[in-house]
């Protein structure tokens, strides 16, 4: 029985690290939880989102994972290291991997991070930064309308370049210098075409989905975990809301049919 | 005292992902072994450029370092499996994280290494590959006298050109999807305008510099080994070779003054 990669996010979100983790990983199997019924965590306490990620992961735990990966960066932001103590197996939050990719992309180290109001407010972004350089400048802005566009499944409608612009005015104006955009969500690259628009050609949108699945990759490579022969893994999809209009957003992003199971709250058990 | 990361290669090329550590790790203390005396290892035997390996990672730990980098394509295709098992330290080669990040950039699958001789005849690029991703169609370039040219200080003459346009002939003919191709030595980034002038706009040049320079900053966060304090680390420089020409190339390329001691083979001790 090929052991999984288990990510979990709050919706639908964390298919585009899904789909990354598909691309760059293709022989690894994936078990993916999508709280849908919750979603979103953005505007929610801190206390809350990391009982809920607490939750999730002791579910998840049953299914005797190799690794687990936050692909919700609000949930990363409050919660990735009560979860790397509670568990003993590795665990990546998709907050750091954003943060060492756009160390590597800018060339003025001017920078902007877009997330939730639970991912800014949280701080996580500047924190991880400046770690480890602590000569950036960086502008950090929520846009809480985001995510509620792609979990409504209306992101390719004309009307949403209008809220993205309107949204994003505030960092597209900040500073010149601005060579790098950290998508700070995972709902995030759903919008990425329409972002860019605004941003221009200058800046350069990191995507925390495909930066995370490479840190998965060399991680499990370090940790000498790695399936080696596995070419057809079955991925296992659930999700805690409405599994039809997930699995319809689930085949249009990854370009594959995929069967999603409605896993209830009772079966996932008590909150943290 | 900080402990720094060692990084060791046959010579200059090395200097590229001390370029990349210092910018993307500014925090970091380096201390590099260039082993100029003998440079270049492409030619050489797998054996021999193993025993050279083992015999300056030998003399570096006498220092006390936190981190072990290969910064030479043909010593990490070759030792860093010996390398990993002689050290208690984590030890980070080249190839690994070329090949990730061609995994993450390739849009077609169809992609390109070049390197020294003994880096592509010990096919390091093509396992480390296929055992991560085995739908890749990869070809594979020695290009011999690239190295040279860069030893030599010579990569900025108008001559570099004809040799660049010449030694990539084969694989700039290879195959129309082609949209990626690893620089598989840590030499070449010094060519990098040249390789890129040559091979056109619509293959994207992989530098295991950088990539390499990311995974040591994932890599010691994972293993809770950044550094949080420092700010303005001391590097130090060594070479087996002539430290006057050694100087002035790294001053050129890292674009500060740097010292530059001279250390003889026999105080790096006996070849293993």
């Amino acid at each position: 029985m090929q052991q999984a990669i288990a990510i979990l996010d709050s919706g639908v979100g964390g298919l585009t690290v899904v789909k990354e983790v598909m691309r760059q990983l293709p022989r690894e199997k994936i078990l993916f939880f999508g709280d849908s019924g919750r979603a979103p965590y953005g505007p929610r306490p801190a206390d809350e989102v990391r009982a809920f990620a607490k939750q999730i992961v002791n579910f998840l735990m049953r299914f005797n994972p190799k690794m687990i990966v936050i692909a919700c960066n609000t949930a990363a932001a409050v919660a990735l290291h009560d979860i790397q103590e509670m568990v003993d197996i590795p665990v990546i939050g998709v907050i750091h991997p954003g943060a060492r990719a756009v160390i590597k992309a800018t060339k003025t180290g001017v920078i902007g991070v877009i997330g939730t109001v639970g991912t800014i407010n949280s701080g996580a972004y500047e924190r991880a930064l400046s770690i480890i350089s602590p000569h950036l400048k960086v502008y950090s802005l929520a846009c809480p309308k985001f995510v509620p566009l792609v979990e409504k499944g209306l992101y390719k409608d004309e009307s949403a370049i209008e809220t993205v612009r309107e949204s994003l005015e505030p960092i597209a104006q900040a500073d010149p210098r601005m060579d790098s955009l950290i998508l700070g969500c995972t709902h995030y690259p759903f919008l990425a075409p329409l972002i860019s628009r605004v941003m221009g050609p200058g800046v350069t949108l990191i995507n925390s989905a495909e930066e995370t699945a490479r840190e998965v990759s060399a991680l499990l490579y370090h940790k000498g975990l790695l399936e080696k022969e596995s070419t057809r893994p079955e991925h296992e999809f659930m999700c805690s809301g409405d599994p039809v209009l997930f699995r319809k957003i689930a085949r249009e992003w990854l370009e594959m049919d995929v069967e999603v199971t409605r896993v209830s709250l009772e079966e996932v058990g008590q909150p943290q």
